[in-house]
């Protein structure tokens, strides 16, 4: 598998004129599958120091979703692909936004609707050549 | 000066049902003129070691602006202002976008156009009802 | 307004000459105002997972509290300052202390007072002329 | 793609009686993978200003591969799985080591073995159960 | 006391080719005895307000704890200190672990264990010539 | 040696009625030592990317110095311990400010004077009661 990370690195590196570093919607992902985790464990808990923990983890988790979610809109997505796909700002608008509904809750539908979200962004990231270039985890 | 902040506070409280906090582009804009300032000084020293120190504050206080745009625009802003004001997801984009750009260079016009950006939100949510609810320094 | 800043940003320039970045009372204010608000809405919730939220974004707003004070304290008042007004020194561990007390307690008095040392710090930094050179938001 | 999280999260919950969380060794290869592009463009710019933001940000990535490996290591892997692979906790401290010498470098064979060394570590990963049922990318 | 940092400073600056800092099991120690302050007051009283403030505090300092092992463990020691000190990877992983467990429990048992292995680590980390030549506190 | 610590732990949870976890200028001391340590490597290598690193090194090292100064100024030192020791606040103005001049310079004087601020704070903490019971590194 680590050749492919070489490839993709070398490739990245003839498209890319700008500072990209490497952009991927699994960080945003795996974030929020934490965040998942986390909610299934309180609600299969009682004791309120575990529960208070899985606030607090999620506080920080969702918060992470939040950033990976702004560095891949604003970083990585360009005028160009805002044409191509014109529901994008409004979709990043809604996985950010609803990230922040994870915080508010406890509730499954959130955290799946979250994810949701973000498994639409990662369609049209790998939709993208400068996605295909530049992303580490291409969908199988 | 600080009556203003607890009628502020009173009335905020009463218009927004969700956990809101304070909202008000002023942290965005300060963050924004420091790195404004930085780049000053930077042009205006030859020192090596503190242009080194120039180029990492800009780097975090550019980060900072671009977290505090986030909030803004996904917490505060809700989907009946993106109505009302059709360029608002442009608009963040361009601004958040353009704190990266910031990042990237030491060009004057650079940050400028950053803080023209936020000037631009900061209308909008002076504009807005809830801005006007919840901001702390309103424009005079 | 956005003119006041490029005013103040060229006058700032001359008068400064160590590193000084952009300095404004308006920052510590925003995160106090923030932990009232926080406050407010954790006695108006009987919600035990938001209340934790409470408790959570209180800790950390109250430590961005402490972290601008000390910012304004260490790095923008100067030995001149302390000599123009003796009770400085104080004013600042009162404050910073208190953000600490508003970490402590869930009692209206003790955010309120921390907010009216903010504004007695405020008062000062806007009657030196370094404040007024520096500073972005000046009182009406 | 997203239906196979969902399987995992729910038969890993089943088989994790800690406070697990979401394990991946994706996310310490993405950092790494970054550091790599960060000294290809590097070495490909001459700009001073270019540079320095490369060093800050190979800073930066190389603390959070050291972070997100601790986690595995620490978290993830449990005594049973020492014992099964008895190089394990020197392939960490090889890795987390490893990360430490690509911040103080610029040479592309040191970002490499770190790749490699984490490669190594992802083998293992997924060679395990609990991997497999906690683990979001697994090797194609 | 001033006068024997400056002498070890000296000392560890001919020692040491690498990028080294200060390295000193004390701070991991101080992060963990917070812990058990912590776990203290959390126990001795019966406020709800309180206790979340002690598992949010407790959270933190547990993870500085596992930050300051883990620098010691990667950045400190090298191969040759392996070797004479065969345990000491287990003895790591056992520290960082443990302060895992300190964040998920309130028993005092478990914060006295992390307590010490940081205080088994201590004593190897005195007992070498590189640990004598750049830790600040030697124990008397 | 852990002995001392628990005995510390005990008699300190019987003075202590506010939350005050554990102080020591031990850790502001660590930090600063930092800084003069990576100064020294800053003037003994003419290379850039290590200079580059030791820069950003140090402004790190420096800010948490400050950091830990303001949480043994604002949360440790009480109203009582200023009227006993009057030139408390000064001296931790200055040595905070002094660790904002130590990331503006190279000089070693004045990292070796933040040291012996940081020396002076020391003495008085151990001096007082309070300090004797929540310390961890009391002087031989």
């Amino acid at each position: 598998m680590l050749s492919r990370f070489f490839v993709n690195a070398e490739s990245a590196y003839a498209h890319c004129d700008l500072y990209c570093g490497v952009y991927d919607p699994a960080q945003a992902r795996i974030e929020a599958l934490s965040c998942k985790k986390t909610l299934e464990k309180y609600h299969a808990s009682e004791d309120i120091h575990f529960r208070q923990r899985c606030v607090i983890v999620k506080e920080q988790r969702a918060e992470d979703v939040k950033h990976h979610l702004m560095v891949l809109w604003a970083d990585f997505f360009a005028p160009a692909h805002f044409e191509t796909f014109p529901e994008l700002h409004e979709l990043f608008w809604k996985a950010v936004h609803q990230a922040g509904e994870v915080k508010k809750t406890v509730d499954h539908e959130t955290v799946d609707q979250l994810l949701s979200y973000i498994e639409d962004i990662s369609k049209i990231f790998w939709q993208t050549q400068k996605g295909r270039d530049m992303g580490v985890y291409p969908p199988d």
